[in-house]
Order: C-alpha cells, then sequence, then structure tokens
C-alpha cells in the first residue's frame, strides 16, 4: 500500500507492506487523517521527541533510522476483522478509534510509532475494544476533526472550570480553536482570543469566541483586562486587605501558542492568581522567571491528549452539530500532497487544518 | 534609635531617626524578630527584587540609594498609641502583626521599603487594625516565628489537599518546616523531606516528617516512589487504560529550596499527574522544559506569603502548642549580630532560624 512516511527528517512517498490484523485488531481503510501542530514539530525535532522519551521507563522512543508514518486524527471504514474479534461493526462501517492499539504489553501509541501505521497510508490497523461508530451519516472529513477537538475539551475539563472566569485564549491554531469551543459549551463567557491573523481571528469568531484581538495592535492581556472588570456587588465583597488590587475577575489563559518565551510573555502579563493552562506544545527547552509566578501567585495546568470518554463525547459534539469543527478544515490533499502540506501549514492566513485522504 | 540597615549591599549599624506613630499607628518595641532566607535574598538579589516590581503597577520598589530595614517576622510589646487609635491593647501588651502598614494608599509592606522599619531595629511602627495579641504568656522568641510558619500554611492550603496524596517536601529550611507542620497537621502520611544537611533532617522529622531522604544517598523522588504505592484495591479500580502507568498514589511535591534548576530537577523525576506547589522563593531566571510538564500533564501552583487568617491560625498552633517551630531557632543575636547572622545561615548544618533581639 501507499504511504507517507517520515524518513531521514523528510516526508517521502513509498509503498509499504500491506498490514495484517492480529489478535483483536481490525483492518481499516483511511478515509481522512488530519495534520496535526505535533506532526508538524515530530519532523522538526523528532530527536528531541526521542530524547525526551529517556523519561518515560517503558516507552519506546522511535527508532529515527526506520520508517515512521505519522497520523493520529483518523477516520476509517472497517475492511477485515482479525482473529479473537467479536465482528461486530460490519465492513463498511465508518469508525473514529483514541489513537492507540491494545497490546498485551499495554498500550501502543498510533501515529509516533515504527510498527503502528498512522493514518497518512492507505490503511491501518485499530483495535477493535476501541473503534467507535460514526454516528448521524457524518462525513469522514468531519469525523477525522474528534480527535484535535477532543484536545481542546479535555484542556477546558483540566482547567476545573468554575463559572466565574473570564478565559482568554492564546492563538488561534487548531488547538486554541478546539479551546474556544470547549469553553462555548461550558457557558463561560466573553471568551477573548488572540491571533495575529485575521483568518485565524475570524474562526475563532465563528467557533465561539466573543473578543478577538490582534496582538500586533494591543497586548492580549492588557484587551483582557478590559473585559475581566468585577461587578460593583464583587468589588464590595471582597476583603479589606485585598479591596487594594484591581478589581479583576478570576483569569483563565490558554496559551495554544507552543513556542518558548511565550509562558514568560504569559507570566509578564497574567494578573495576580491567574490560572495558565498550557495547552501548546513546546519542544525546546524555555526560560522563564519563577519570582513573576511566586509574586502573583500563579498556577499551571499543563496537559495534552484527552480520555477514552472525552474522545468520545468529542465525536458526539461534532456528529450532533454542536461544534462546527469542520469549519477550521482548509485543503484536502493525497498521499502525494502531504509533504507539500506541512510547508503550507506555515502560513496561518492561508491553512488551518488540511486533511489527508489516502484514497484520492 | 538604633538598627541594622541594608545600605549600599551591606548589613551596617547606625542610629536612626524615633518613629513617631501616625493616625491608627502603634508605636512597639521589637522584642524577637526572625531573619528569614528573603532577607538573605534580598541582600544579594536587592537589585532584581527592583527590577521585578515594573511588573506590578502602584507598588513602590525600594529606592537602593536610600536604607532599608529589613526584618518582617516580629514580636513585640506595645509602647505607645498614635491619634486615632482604639488603644484597647495596652502598654506591654505583646503583639504580633501581619507585616504590613494600613495606608490612605492602601497597605505598603514592612521590612522591605524605605519608609516603614523592620524587626532589625530597637523601635517599629504597626497598624493597630492589624494586632494580634500574643496569647497563653507565649514567650516572644516562640510567637515570631508566626511568620514562617503562616508561610507553610499558607502553601498547604493552596495546594487543595484532597487527602490521597503523598507528600514530598524537597528542602527543610524554615519554609520546608513549615510546611511539613502543616502537612501534618492535616493529616497526610507519609510525609517524605529530602535535605542534605543531618541537622535539617532530624529537624524535619521533629516536626512531623515520617520519612526523610539525604538526597546525596537516593534520588528523593525515588524514595517518594517507594512509599507512594497503591494499594491493591486503588489498583484495581483504574480503568484499563490508566492499568498499564505506575501504580501510585497522587504526589504532591513541595519545592522549598528557591535555587535555578530545581523545578526542573523535580519536573524529571516527578510521576505523571504530580502537582508541585514552588514556595522556594528562586529570585534568578529559570530554565525548563515544558514538554515535561506536558507529557506528564503537571501542575504548578506557585505560592507566597499568607492571609491575615493563616497568619492569626499561625499564632494561634503555636501558642496552643501544637506546632514546635521553635525547635528550629539555633540562635540569637542582638543588632550588632545581623551582619555575622547573614553569613552563618549559610551553614545549614548549623543554623536554620536566628531571632534578632534588638534589646540584647
Amino acid at each position: 500500500m501507499r504511504a507517507a512516511i517520515f524518513r531521514n527528517g523528510e516526508i517521502v512517498v513509498d509503498t509499504l507492506p500491506e498490514p495484517k490484523p492480529a489478535a483483536g485488531q481490525v483492518l481499516v481503510r483511511t478515509l481522512a487523517c488530519g495534520i496535526c501542530g505535533s506532526d508538524l514539530h515530530a519532523r522538526k525535532h523528532a530527536h528531541r521527541m526521542v530524547e525526551l522519551t529517556k523519561h518515560f521507563p517503558g516507552r519506546t522512543p522511535m527508532d529515527l533510522s526506520r520508517d515512521v508514518v505519522f497520523g493520529h486524527e483518523f477516520c476509517c471504514e472497517v475492511l477485515d476483522h482479525g482473529p479473537g474479534t467479536a465482528r461486530k461493526l460490519k465492513p463498511g462501517t465508518r469508525v473514529c478509534s483514541f489513537p492507540a492499539l491494545l497490546t498485551p504489553e499495554g498500550p501502543r501509541g498510533i501515529g509516533y510509532s515504527n510498527d503502528n501505521v498512522g493514518g497518512y497510508a492507505e490503511r491501518m490497523l485499530l483495535s477493535e475494544a476501541l473503534l467507535l461508530e460514526v454516528p448521524n451519516g457524518l462525513a469522514p472529513e468531519h469525523a477525522a476533526l474528534t480527535e484535535p477537538l477532543a484536545v481542546g475539551v479535555h484542556a477546558v475539563a483540566k482547567a476545573n472550570v468554575r463559572g466565574d472566569e473570564v478565559p482568554l485564549v492564546i492563538g488561534c491554531g487548531p488547538v486554541g480553536l478546539a479551546v474556544i469551543a470547549a469553553l462555548k459549551l461550558k457557558g463561560l463567557h466573553p471568551i477573548i482570543a488572540a491571533d495575529y491573523s485575521p483568518a485565524r481571528r475570524a474562526l475563532a469568531t465563528r467557533l465561539g469566541a466573543d473578543v478577538v484581538v490582534d496582538p500586533a495592535q494591543a497586548q492580549a492581556l492588557a484587551s483582557w483586562t478590559e473585559h475581566a472588570a468585577m461587578s460593583a456587588e464583587q468589588k464590595a465583597a471582597r476583603p479589606p486587605l485585598q479591596a487594594w488590587l484591581p478589581a479583576l475577575k478570576p483569569a483563565l489563559i490558554f496559551e495554544c501558542v507552543g513556542i518558548p518565551g511565550t509562558i514568560q510573555q504569559v507570566f509578564e502579563g497574567a494578573p495576580r492568581d491567574a490560572r495558565i493552562v498550557v495547552v501548546g506544545v513546546c519542544m525546546e527547552t524555555d526560560r522563564s522567571e519563577p519570582m513573576l509566578g511566586i509574586l502573583k501567585e500563579l498556577n499551571v495546568q499543563y496537559v495534552l491528549g484527552y480520555t477514552p470518554d472525552e474522545f468520545a463525547q468529542s465525536l458526539r459534539l461534532i456528529a450532533e452539530g454542536k461544534v462546527d469543527a469542520a469549519s477550521m478544515v482548509t485543503a484536502a490533499v493525497g498521499i502525494d500532497g502531504v509533504a507539500q502540506a506541512f510547508a503550507d501549514l506555515a502560513n496561518p492566513e492561508r491553512h488551518t487544518k488540511i486533511l489527508v485522504e489516502p484514497w484520492r
């Protein structure tokens, strides 16, 4: 079968052996698979990714001298069942899956593995136990957005929203947009979102942002302050020693950029007691001033991924039309277009999410 | 009056004008005042402290060309009342106070200010509204430990303890010891504490640590792991996709060292989902790898100070004999001994807390 392969630091097209389902596994045809920012990171910082694995005993790092097929945001069609499967979902059924294979040694990731081919290939293997049938005749190109939406749903869940916060989302790539969608579902308002790109700001509005900010025009946290003033009652209810502090509602800041320096910028601009959720994936070493965190008593919650429940919930949200995730899709390519798509995604004004459709 | 003064980067002894209580203020005689690690930091990094103030509009930075008298861990005796005071506490009454003066412009700190003399002076001014009478005939050298204990009480309060965590305290200086005492009051066990100094480890045990670790012999987080195994029932109750993770109880790590690199070390050793409370005050820029935080979904809560309630609670805990805070006092000096005491505190084996008794 054909696949777009990560080989020697580049994305190349080649053929791979046909995958054969082992016990508990299902062979599927890949219908659509989103290109994730993490894939772009992984291509650029693969050695770093391998190096970080040393901190996680039991995890197998990628062997960069061997092929890897990326792609963990997929919607597929069942082709065939391996031994020891219940075969509840017939061939032709459209499915999504948490991107892991259940093995006797524990779950193994799909997409950053030498062994488990990801969604940039014509066919792949999934664990029957993790399959979710795509409901409501939902199109594969919409169902493939389950995974990125789940990232936002999880980030907002980890934020332990109380209801009185004013959220700020910094960076409106797919991750920031998913966070905005999840915040809207929580009923938090106003949602403030910042991005340099007008196209991304328009998408932020579409997905639920009430206020969008161009950081070239105004500091994101300064704009946040304008929209976070306490009510007169809240102001009056504060204890005397706090009455001299700025009368602002609690800040809940989502860092969805993931480049060095962003966390320090947030530390500098954040108000006292702000909670910061780091969703952007920064692979490089970063510098920050802990004293700013200390003097402001900041809280930083790093997040990654999602639970199987959050993944299933995200598929339902899209199928029920509660989140217009498809609006972030800006192009679809075949296997031959993956390398160019990686390059094109550098332009946030032109592209947000590109889908790989290996059957094209 | 005589005072130990921070002048041109050094601690010198000189005389200062006699303080005169303004409206709402009380003149007090300083009976005992602890030397805080922050004072040592402030002497070394005063310019940095001033620089950081730029991030806090409304705060007045120290003018380092003028005198500052440190000392914010004090117990005093009422001498005289200023105008507009209720005079409820008679001269001779022993008092503690949250280290701030209430002014028409808001609270102003005592101890890092050109205007408000701290406890390394014979006399000082306090706000009548913030005075707490020292109960139970408690000795001033014990009451002076209210402030450092409050730091630990606050750090543990900010940790939102649920009850199933296994705590690890890294660094057993006064801050770490106060955290241990506060954790013991919460009933969390086992409390694991790490410090290179045998004397500090002995104090940790005295204040409530169940297990002490010498990081020269064993990594603190490796020792923590040995004491944090889940029970068989907890293990069995985990969802299937988590069953392959190490079966450890939730980690609650208090960073009480405050030098660059410690947070990164904690990031490297921490288990998944660990909560880290940063109590140690690191004044320098620090480096860390956000990816470790992300991959482990760590939470970092930076803390500073305490609320007036926590301060009052800490005084009661000492007066009722619930915390043996006095055990951390290793020496007492007069005003002439402050400069030497700053040098002596560099040796953790000899000293933990030195009290300044300006009447000596």
